[in-house]
């Protein structure tokens, strides 16, 4: 897979292949920021869910399950990782459908389009005709700040082009930045409330 | 994983080895029910999001992967298929979240409740409680009918357990025969209308 310069995507559940050594033990990926903000986020719902103020879950990633070995129960000894064509997060709050990506950019001055993909703003899309709430939330990784940005924004931007990314101050502009803290780590419900219900 | 008698899971994407003779093309499992029963759901997901009447999609069956050979582009070569810990489908219709899991019955007199993991009755109950809209869709194979039996009726039974399996005429009773047809297949929306919207 490609990753536009400055973006990295959400690793969505991979596993770094155990050495002999380290054997029953599966090595996660340090240093991978997405898989940071995932895990953040994850806890977040999980908040959320405890307290019974929304339910969100993340779709499980998709796999592509090529060969599985019935004599040793159901291993899969053959499978690939496939993108996921909708979003990583839906859920429901308040009766609501709620739909949302979260993205995580290491660049400076913008977030580059190319790093969503035509399938998930389709779907977007429909979400949006449904009525239902959709949104990115963006981490920007060196500003030390994450925005919610409603997918319409995103959808215009998209699709009229003015740019091939869209510029941090727009981000700023436009989107609204996340509460972080202990727990939730990151906030972002007061903003759907705020955004999307008032 | 033991299932209990009469009853089969819907297969999640499972999908059997492939010998050498048929390199190339995986054999889908045939005469499994469930299977067929997803598939039929998932076309009338689909027919009604050409449509623009909803958006349901399918969670993807989680998999837990445990080892990964990069040196191959990221070739799974170990993992285990882990049972989804919320439900198969959800959605939105009319701006609502729906909720819902598919199941087949082959027994002709009843559903047994030992067929729902406690998870999903937890996962049914948040979702009620964030007011979202659940339900069950449940194929009695032997009758040849659908029902669509309202998450709040088998949570009911699940409590208090006036027996191990809900008798079909109790889905009769309080559940919705779904309209089978050539496509969409299972049209289960004009009931999540009646039902729950009305």
């Amino acid at each position: 897979m490609n990753y536009p310069k400055g973006v990295k995507p959400i690793a969505q559940g991979e596993v770094i292949k155990k050495s002999k050594k380290s054997a029953g033990r599966a090595k996660i990926k340090t240093g991978n920021r997405g898989m940071a903000f995932e895990a953040a986020i994850n806890e977040s719902n999980e908040y959320y869910r405890e307290r019974n103020l929304a339910l969100i879950t993340k779709r499980p990633t998709p796999i592509n399950v090529v060969k599985v070995d019935y004599s040793k129960g159901a291993l899969i000894t053959q499978a690939y990782f496939e993108k996921q064509s909708t979003t990583d997060y839906n859920g429901v709050y308040k009766g609501r459908y709620l739909d949302f990506e979260a993205k995580s950019t290491l660049s400076k001055t913008s977030f580059p389009l190319h790093n969503i993909p035509k399938q998930q703003i389709d779907h977007l899309e429909r979400v949006l005709s449904q009525g239902g709430i959709a949104f990115f939330l963006i981490e920007c990784v060196s500003l030390n700040e994450t925005y919610l940005l409603p997918a319409s924004y995103i959808i215009d931007f998209y699709h009229s082009r003015p740019r091939q990314s869209i510029p941090v101050e727009k981000i700023k502009k436009h989107g609204h930045l996340v509460k972080e803290g202990y727990s939730p780590r990151f906030d972002y419900l007061p903003l759907v409330e705020e955004v999307f219900l008032k």
